[in-house]
């Protein structure tokens, strides 16, 4: 017997739990890709691509995954040889360079750990010592998906300001567009990097680009650039197929146009980021409650993000030591329906250590229901495993959402409060 | 900003969560009625819904819902002027009642009132005292959805074996079948009565009905039966056709086919007792927690059965006083996304009373990770509306989840136990 | 190596094929049942029924198929022992008749045979015989789905008018409703019976009654209701679960809606009638070309209603003799990936005659591309059987579409007319 | 009125009709992408890929669509400055040419035409004229999509084989896998290139590369390669991820694996080349007859490839002169529910002369009834629109499908041949 059955839930970060309706758009005949429905359809897209990223400036849209968006970007922004600079924050950060380095760009690498943003300070005496302006941008992972460190992007900018250093800003938001706050224009973002299938909450297979009138004319003779990669035929497409550097990628078209439609139109960005805030506190809260114990009564669970400033909204990296990630992992899926992420690039994929991190993911079409959830079987789990804990966690995390119910999502003073009788 | 975007949650008595495989099934061109599939897919579904049912007598399907599904039932069991002796615990028992009366048949309600199940005693008093032997039959809900009172049909029967009635014995599954044990044959019930949509888990509109062999020929002279109604022509259609007098509802099938194979063939039929039994307790142990506090600290909030063996396992009544059950359901909906019954039956529908009452529903593809939600959201809803409630109430429902997740689904003694530091 | 693979394409008079729109509505979780969406959407299915059958008056929605609905009017229309008189042009009209009976009307039926339709003068003279004005109701099929014969319901009208007799006339639209014109008000009907699958293009499960007002008032108190049948019940529903007598077939509502969209809202009912009707024109230009050739070259190839005026739009029995419709039937499935409907009640199911029979239905979610496709591999079977045929049927049937699409869908003088050089 | 009411049918060459089943395995909720089903589906995967291919060498996954799949191979085949020899016979082969030329390699292009296949003797005389080895690829269409024309693989490779010349010979099959004959092995195809949505029946977004072991070794050290598009990677992926460089095309891979399914298990590669030669064969009997009456009648209807040895068997390119090609893709549309395609690279888009020329596709999960459906709706077209043409296409066609009713597919001496009696 196990209490699994019944509607599978993932909780991984990426691909995320899908809207029904975004399905059910793509569960449809192909049409023509010469005229009519979808060839009208990309007319809205684009603007509500725009909208979603915060951006009036250009966008440019890849059958790929977020590695081929990577590759997009890195093949525009760079010349070969062309220097770059990257903050990394985690295994994505890294990633993003060994892709730009093996394009043959000359990658510089600031990498800030497992658990700590990226530090503007450190940023701004790169360039400064850069003296002969060699950088040409610096890439930086919005939210890194492995260690859920989320980057100060308006301070990050501010300090390549304060350096008056002219590369370009070049952000990667695929693990954080739709989820946590993003500017594009206010803050200053040159290249913004985002994929389908996590906050835009389509299946995996498509990718984007968001690009600034002032990258679009700094790239434009890079080198590194082929007819696939190449944004300014996408961004300038006279006709449709020219988006796509051929066939349309028709279906995730239908389920991104309601996808967009339900973030922009329905729900609204703004009450989307503030719906991912207010699970993610949740997430904490449950996890703080759990950690409390301490090392005094042997407990080891903790947040891998001890500053809460830095803590994505879409997906929670922690550690629950002794192989306890891995026990609750595994219990979690077995008994109880529901699927944790694994650790990522916190420890060797073979070693002990790796056992001891697990990632919850509270991005897209999530709400306090299938949140609450994920974290009420992951204190079943703690229980059954008998792995030490604080009590309490739940009631924490339903007392953030409590929260989250008063008018205009605000926590006010005394509000909720529902007073527990002992 | 609302926490209820994301997978919006139903946790009412029916129509059920659904497996996305049975609405899949369900998304296909017509099939040929004539011949193939679809007729040799029925050879499988009845002796599946035997299964299901625990009998190797006859079954027939009907397209209708519950109620018609009653009206079929009292068309074959009774000729006018016939008595049946109705044993009611709910709303749904006076239904079948009414039901039964205005066809014509001469229908005697023992009522049990909200919070009771059927007391044997009763009813073999009632048969005792019907010497002359006009009582045709005993119809009875084995849940009653309104008041979630599960009765105990083992014991009935025993009472009617007592009385040397030999009356036949309905009993109305619609809310149990798939979710609280039911063994037809082995418990002497004469005629089963259910419908798709609660624990098989497809979408309202089949209705089904088992007879014995007994009450197949007890039965053969009835004068209320039409030709949509009369089991005979189902239970022995000579063409595909005749099984559902007229033409086959064929979508519905499709989907019956899938939820008996995940039923039957892979969770099987006892686990798929066992999951609902633990859920169920799950959901007690909340109930119970924050009801703890009593009318002391002016905690109003209780189950509807007071006594855990005749509480159905797929559906739980419950009472928040002063209107908190009202309240709770519309923050739940509002705001974490997840949707719970009314109260029925329990007060009139537009008096104050009405909004004291409330149902969850942990019926069908129900997981340890939806049913723990629903419990989470609605102590988020306690703590947000300042409902009085002891606290604790998901510790207590987690550590039945926990308690589920030991070999074989038994509750070990000090299993579990995960030490909660404090 | 066959040439069925594709897309199979179901040409049976009934499910027809529905529209992957109807079927992704179904496609989709339960709705809670006591507030909300379906709710609200039943408030515009009520009218929109209505518009489908063009009548203001009353309109019931049953779980049930064709036969039970069948039922429903009969339980409504009749008292026991009340007279029904049954006009009979096929199967359906006989089905009609035998159900009435078996529930206690004293029928009398009218037989007009295979191919021809009622008579209205036949009509007539029985009521004007009826001198005691016994018969309480006048039953006819506007189309018998078996024979393809479509009554002229205005004229029976007018004769029950002339013969001044108060008899209500009740009219089986199952198989024509959404395809061939139906004007309830103003043609004077006053129980208009349909179902779901055929014209209204969704799954089978839901039946529905049009009633008149006077038919509503002359049978308030008809003894065969139950509760399930009684319309008064539906038709003055004052909560919602009483629209359908117990739990709502939520999933084919919202097909329903999509379907009554599609019709009504999008092509129009006067056009989807001009479509059928353009139709089966094609399909009776193929095979008057293939029938031409007469008797003397061996050609057994006819449509079963000779004049034009009583041929269905939706559907269309003709006869190839020899058992060439069974090998046919047979050969267009195997071969080419096209299901035929069986010929019904034309000959003993098991008899040699049965071959000789078959039906093309050419009802609901159909297309040009999909008749002619239809007829164009029949014709491939008549070649690769044998079967002696007159040369150039598609030919003429594609010169009836080609007229179709003409200004207003009406044949033009010298319109069209490709010049076919030789 | 128009007859395209129903379900619309798209005849362009791509993305191509797709099963039900394909859209429907589409239809789910995310997958665990670290483990599980996804992971084990993919261990299938690959080796059905090889299968459709007719290879046992290796075989790369690209998300991406066709022009990507190009540049996937460029990327591999070839160094900077290397030199490609192109053999054009429509557009896609110059496209190919392009992106290659684009991408730093050193292009020779010969150009076939229009409408005639590329020429051995002509490969045979440039690779002898290149003495000193510097063609590294010979790049060419196995089907291109815009002129319909097959090229002769088994006469290519036989004159770089008599020309004694290394250079490896890469065949785009985006047009013809899963509907013309393809063996790669047999034929000595080093490098193949196709795409999803056409012959795979899968809506756009990937696309696959096959590579000999000699290819694979040849390319080891191309400067070209980026990580995104290096297919070592992805034949040696080690993870799962490394398959796709990144995140699994997760529905896509659903899809694919229904596919496959279909194609190889169920109905047999052999079984589907024949079907789509007989369905091929059926549209050309239909054209031929339409064009027979010739100049001297005012007919100016032809096929694109006058040599049916060179024909595809999954598209037809063809012209109706005087625009008619143009006005009939309207009507078609318009009239009847048939969406034909335009016609590519055969003249300026906006020039008069664009509008003489149209296609019909015939590829993938096509059935008789769909492809002479779309050739039945032509002729209504036709004849609406008052185009000249030969009388008796669609007989003809009709009859080329009798002929493949016959035992093994294959064309009997006096078979089928039903007689048209006149």
């Amino acid at each position: 017997m196990s209490l699994a059955y019944g509607r599978p839930y993932l909780a991984i970060p990426g691909p995320s739990t899908m809207p029904d309706r975004v399905l059910a758009a793509m569960h449809r005949p192909a049409p023509n890709i010469y005229a009519g429905e979808i060839v009208d359809m990309l007319a809205g897209i684009k603007p509500d691509l725009r909208r979603v990223a915060r951006t009036t400036q250009n966008v440019a849209i890849y059958i790929a995954n977020g590695h081929g968006t990577w590759e997009a970007a890195n093949a525009n922004l760079f010349s070969r040889g062309d220097r770059a600079l990257v903050l990394a924050t985690g295994r994505f950060g890294l990633g993003w360079a060994e892709s730009a380095r093996a394009m043959g760009v000359d990658v510089e690498v600031i990498d800030f750990g497992l658990s700590h943003p990226a530090d503007p300070a450190r940023l701004e005496a790169a360039l400064r010592a850069d003296t002969d302006r060699r950088i040409r941008a610096v890439l930086v992972s919005h939210v890194d998906t492995a260690t859920s460190i989320r980057n100060d992007i308006p301070a990050l900018r501010a300090a390549m300001d304060a350096a008056g250093h002219p590369a370009l800003l070049a952000v990667d938001a695929i693990a954080s567009l739709g989820c946590d706050v993003m500017e594009m224009d206010l803050w200053g973002v040159d290249v913004l990097v985002s994929a389908s299938q996590k906050g835009l909450m389509v299946p995996p297979g498509l990718g984007f680009l968001w690009i600034s009138d002032r990258a679009l004319a700094a790239c434009h003779g890079s080198d590194l650039r082929t007819p696939y990669w190449d944004w300014e035929r996408r961004v300038g497409a006279a006709e449709f197929w020219q988006n796509f550097c051929g066939t349309a990628p028709t279906h995730h078209l239908f389920g991104l146009r309601e996808s967009l439609t339900m973030i922009l139109d329905e729900e609204g960005i703004e009450a989307v980021w503030a719906r991912h805030a207010r699970l993610s506190a949740a997430v904490w809260a449950a996890f703080e409650t759990w950690g409390i114990a301490g090392a005094g009564a042997g407990c080891d669970i903790a947040l891998n993000v001890a500053d809460r400033r830095y803590r994505a909204a879409s997906v929670t990296a922690a550690r629950i030591g002794g192989g306890g990630a891995e026990r609750l992992r595994a219990w979690c899926e077995a008994e109880a329906g529901v699927t944790l992420g694994i650790g990522l690039g916190m420890a060797e994929p073979r070693s002990p250590a790796f056992g001891d991190f697990l990632r919850v993911a509270h991005m897209g079409h999530v709400s306090a229901h299938m949140t609450l959830g994920v974290l009420s079987v992951m204190e079943a789990g703690l229980q059954a495993l008998g792995i030490t804990h604080g009590a309490g966690g739940l009631a924490a995390a339903a007392a953030e959402i409590a929260r989250g119910g008063q008018v205009g999502g605000q926590a006010g003073g005394q509000a909720g409060g529902g007073q527990a009788a002992e």
